[in-house]
């Protein structure tokens, strides 16, 4: 177990390895050195084998990686071959949206019900998932083992939501409120999509192509 | 400008530092050292230190930053009090979510229109946002100024579409299709939200932490 030392940085990359190598199995590439996978991801060959001796290193020297393989260890650290059951809290539009396009199965999840306080919405099945009163999550939750709450309640109940869900036992959040939580247990883990942070970047990165970043003034300090 | 040094990762933490100052001026610190910075966001003082000295350097040594203005500097480098023209393709649920709930005009961007081919929702207003029939996008776009398109299509019909918007001349590309799009000019921006790369991420998290992940065995390699 190395688990201490590998860096959030390296788990970061983690996903990214595992496109590029899902990519080259689909095209019917059989292994790939660490330059070449570090050229594709826009990444070093040093980064890459330090990147993967985290974990055991699976390269060999001259011969480099066997895509499946290191695709299948990739896939196998990630938990991407689990099915960890997780509820859905908040079944509007973008909860359904995941639950219309997004592939949980292929990323080790299954979502086993959803929870809501909209009547128009509770009651039925949506995408073959069940869509309960939110009254009925605390039951729920402790008659089946339930690890991660996808969390998509509007920002103003999130934070509510998440101490509430922490307090029913559930380990882990994906949280789409857009709001930075505070997770009062540190032993639960919370991961944001942090939808500004992407546009944010986005907009930089069009600036800075177009030359209109004007070089920033150092802020006067007194 | 020293833009052409900055490193991606420098520019992905650029968005957290930013939210960082915001809670601090929101209550109340005027000033901080890289060394706090650092420890509110899981940096050491040097890399902050690093990251902010890539835009000019703001602080001054032995006093640290002024929260305030380095707040304003990062936003103006981030773009973030611009208001650049941008359109929605796909109104759908996750496009609509979007203007239900997220905070463009926070990001700089200001989203014009937007378009699907669903008559149920075109030539409607939602949230003050004009929905137009797709066919109209081409000269729409050729007649306003648009930036950015927030691509909110179905999976399969975003390259098909991320294409025609190139070939429009739109420079940046926000995409929620969950796809590897391939764009073929360089100079357009390209910034995905990648649902499956955090969830993965969130899995990975949750085994280390209850010691689940079993020690990856190295892939043989012959």
């Amino acid at each position: 177990m190395r688990n201490g030392r590998i860096s959030d940085n390296t788990i970061r990359r983690l996903p990214a390895y595992l496109r590029a190598l899902e990519e080259l199995q689909a095209v019917g590439t059989e292994r790939i050195t660490s330059s070449q996978l570090g050229r594709l991801l826009g990444y070093t060959a040093s980064q890459v084998r330090l990147d993967l001796n985290c974990f055991g290193g699976f390269g060999t020297q001259g011969y480099g990686y066997n895509v499946a393989e290191l695709r299948a260890s990739i896939r196998r650290i990630l938990g991407a071959d689990e099915a960890r059951p997780a509820i859905l809290v908040g079944a509007g539009r973008i909860g359904r949206a995941l639950l219309d396009n997004f592939d949980f199965a292929d990323c080790g999840v299954h979502v086993t019900a959803a929870f809501d306080t909209d009547l128009n919405l509770t009651d039925m099945y949506y995408q073959g998932v069940w869509i309960y009163d939110l009254s009925d999550m605390e039951r729920y939750v402790k008659e089946h083992p339930v690890e991660i709450a996808v969390l998509c309640v509007p920002e103003d109940a999130a934070q509510r939501m998440a101490n509430y869900l922490v307090g029913l036992g559930v380990r882990a959040i994906w949280n789409f409120a857009n709001d930075d939580l505070d997770i009062p247990k540190p032993d639960v883990v919370l991961e944001d999509i942090k939808f500004s942070d992407s546009l944010l970047e986005l907009g930089y990165r069009l600036a800075a192509k177009s030359g209109a970043v004007s070089a920033p003034r150092p802020a006067p300090v007194r």
